[in-house]
């Protein structure tokens, strides 16, 4: 029974996006070296200046830039040279003019040096004198106490992912551990009487598990937790034994096959059936995906998906996707490139219609191929790179036009 | 002491590919559950055919098309009512002319029906008494057996990264486990006197583990195992001996921080010290990243990286990650996108020079900004989107210039 009006794209997302701040992700405190996509849940700021003294980028000799000035190949400068700077260890000598400091690639200058000479452009002539063949620009070959970082200053804004180049940052900055959100947790409940797990025996008529897997990887790719997989039969009672199962485990859950009239019903009705269960949407216009449906009960979404593969997965992308990361806060751009459209696309009027696309270079010119195709077929997803999004008020694309492909986020086209 | 010449990019490419047969990464069977991000190790094929029998799309009417043709919704076709296809279960029924059997999405045809009628565009008038609205097109609505997969197609080609889909097709082909690579196993050893690791208290003088923990994340971010990390000083006899239990331990050995010609030497001199030990590369025309040692010991590869952070994570991007690519055969398209740089870039003439850049929309238009600045500063690389490639034969890039970006794989810009 569905006295629900169907929404618009713009209106479920709005609908999702008004839940987002019900759910509170637990946080953890993890060590940098472990943290590699992991999402920040608070900003971190250096507590020292990075570097935390003048250091020479190169190999070479800290000068005082005056007595170089106008040095050349023929007539180079001349000067005492005045030791060593040794790797961790602090030089305390001040430099006066005329002198030199051989300093290694990293270490500590001296007070009143403001230029290092490559060790390239100098000739050692005795043990306390050297020869200079260029001058230097002011601070050449330096870097600066606080030029990465100064104290105080924001190393990683809560809400990033964190990458390799931010652990770095970290590790320079002296921190060791910093306070991350937990994985989102998620249940995936396949339904259907024809579902069959892969490691069990099949008969005529069965069919295998493939949503349940597919949106296991769509989750973890993104970094949740699956912590419950199940296949339900089309039953109230055992639906919704597995829901409320997966509210306790989860933070979210995904009802994956409930494409046929009998499953949609049984979702909306078990969703229904918990005291504060709501319905909050039955029904997008978007093709595919129309069969949707989305309620909350204990604070947290249960998403009904739809039973086609294509049709799943694009629903993950467009409307799960976006949920998970705002829920972690996530503050990101999506890949979306620009490429050239292979074919003619006719789109349903008044419906947003979503294509999954194929990216390849052809003469150095980067075209989306679409995938067409029944969208029961999980085949045609191993092929895509991304999708094109046309919205509800666009005719369709001519081909060679130009579009848009959102990327999926595995880092391969 | 370097005696060596030193290489081209290209030279060095091809000197590191002439190793990847050296190194036989080890296998594991992992369920499919478990296996997204792994790589194949070698061919899938389907056992079945999937689907193993004609589907309907859709909640409807299988009927045969001859008896809807030209139904309107005026003139509807009428059909008997010869029973329900019931999910999960063998439909042994053979339609005959005139007769319509329901079927819900996914539900299994009778024999002889050649298209499925949406229940939309029925009206069922009492028990056995239905009325068609429309007519269809022979095989709409209907998924036939192996339209996804024939038995003996192949699923997964050896070499690909599993995903979620990949996911989903394997288990729609009741695949439960396959065989993979193992990650491979990465020591990473950062040199010098003056690095202290992130936990430990700090003097004037010293500095962080900056790259140790960069590596640590571009390392498991390709899908490596980092099974051995260390801070050695520029000691030889303690360098050799944190080689070689990382020759033990490890496939690949990446030591970070020689950028000293002091540390270079011992680098040089290590891998020499081995019986079997052999120096393929001293030395890279490429900016930055020119005094990257490579050599083998015990049929393993050991990557001198250059110091400075940016040079050591783009001589990762560009040596290290293909060679960890190619020995676990990886079959894939790199992300590399178009953009318009946004100031001129003089470039080293007779070397190829990488920048990093940032990507952002601007008036709808992807540009991409040079992260300029010294390339021992590691906040600069965590602003980095990706990099261009200015070969050793081009003179520079004018401001405004397209430019091929090569995105960091991290699924965003």
């Amino acid at each position: 029974m569905n006295f629900f009006k169907i929404r618009s794209l713009s209106e479920a997302r709005a609908i999702i996006h008004d839940e987002v701040s019900r759910l509170k992700l637990e946080v953890e405190r993890i060590s940098i070296g472990a943290c590699n996509g992991f999402i920040a849940c608070e900003n971190v700021y250096s507590e020292v200046d990075i570097p935390s003294f003048d250091r020479s980028t190169v190999d070479g000799y800290a000068v005082k830039i005056d007595d170089v000035m106008g040095a050349t190949e023929s007539i180079p400068a001349m000067l005492k040279l005045k030791g060593d700077s040794v790797m961790g260890e602090v030089m305390s000598e001040t430099l006066q003019k005329g002198e030199a400091i051989y300093v290694p690639t990293g270490g500590m200058l001296p007070h009143g040096s403001d230029g290092v000479v490559m060790i390239e452009y100098s000739e050692q002539m005795s043990s306390d004198l050297i020869l200079i063949r260029q001058p230097i620009a002011f601070g050449e070959n330096i870097i600066y106490h606080g030029d990465d970082l100064k104290k105080e200053q924001l190393i990683i804004e809560a809400g990033k992912r964190i990458n390799a180049y931010d652990m770095g940052l970290l590790a320079g900055a002296g921190i060791n551990a910093i306070n991350v959100y937990k994985k989102i947790k998620v249940a995936i409940l396949s339904t259907g009487d024809e579902v069959v797990d892969c490691h069990l025996p099949i008969k005529m008529g069965q069919i295998r598990d493939i949503n349940g897997y597919a949106l296991m990887g769509l989750v973890s790719e993104l970094g949740g937790e699956v912590v419950h997989k199940a296949i339900i039969r089309d039953d109230m009672n055992a639906l919704k034994a597995s829901v409320a199962e997966s509210l306790e485990k989860a933070d979210l859950v995904l009802l994956s096959g409930g494409s046929s009239v009998g499953t949609r019903d049984f979702t909306h009705q078990v969703i229904e059936s918990f005291a504060d269960g709501e319905i909050l949407i039955h029904g997008i216009s978007i093709k595919p995906g129309k069969p949707t449906i989305v309620g909350r009960a204990h604070n947290k979404l249960i998403f009904g998906l739809p039973g086609h593969p294509t049709a799943s997965a694009l629903v993950f992308e467009i409307l799960v996707r976006p949920y998970m990361e705002s829920v972690s806060n996530l503050k990101m751009k999506s890949i979306k490139v620009n490429a050239q459209i292979t074919e003619s696309i006719h789109s349903a009027s008044g419906k947003d219609t979503f294509i999954m696309v194929n990216l390849a270079y052809e003469d150095n010119v980067l075209r989306a191929k679409p995938i067409l195709g029944k969208s029961g077929l999980i085949s045609l997803m191993t092929k895509a790179s991304g999708y094109i999004h046309i919205e509800s008020d666009q005719e369709g694309l001519y081909k060679g036009q130009d579009v848009n492909v959102y990327l999926f986020k595995r880092g391969e086209l």
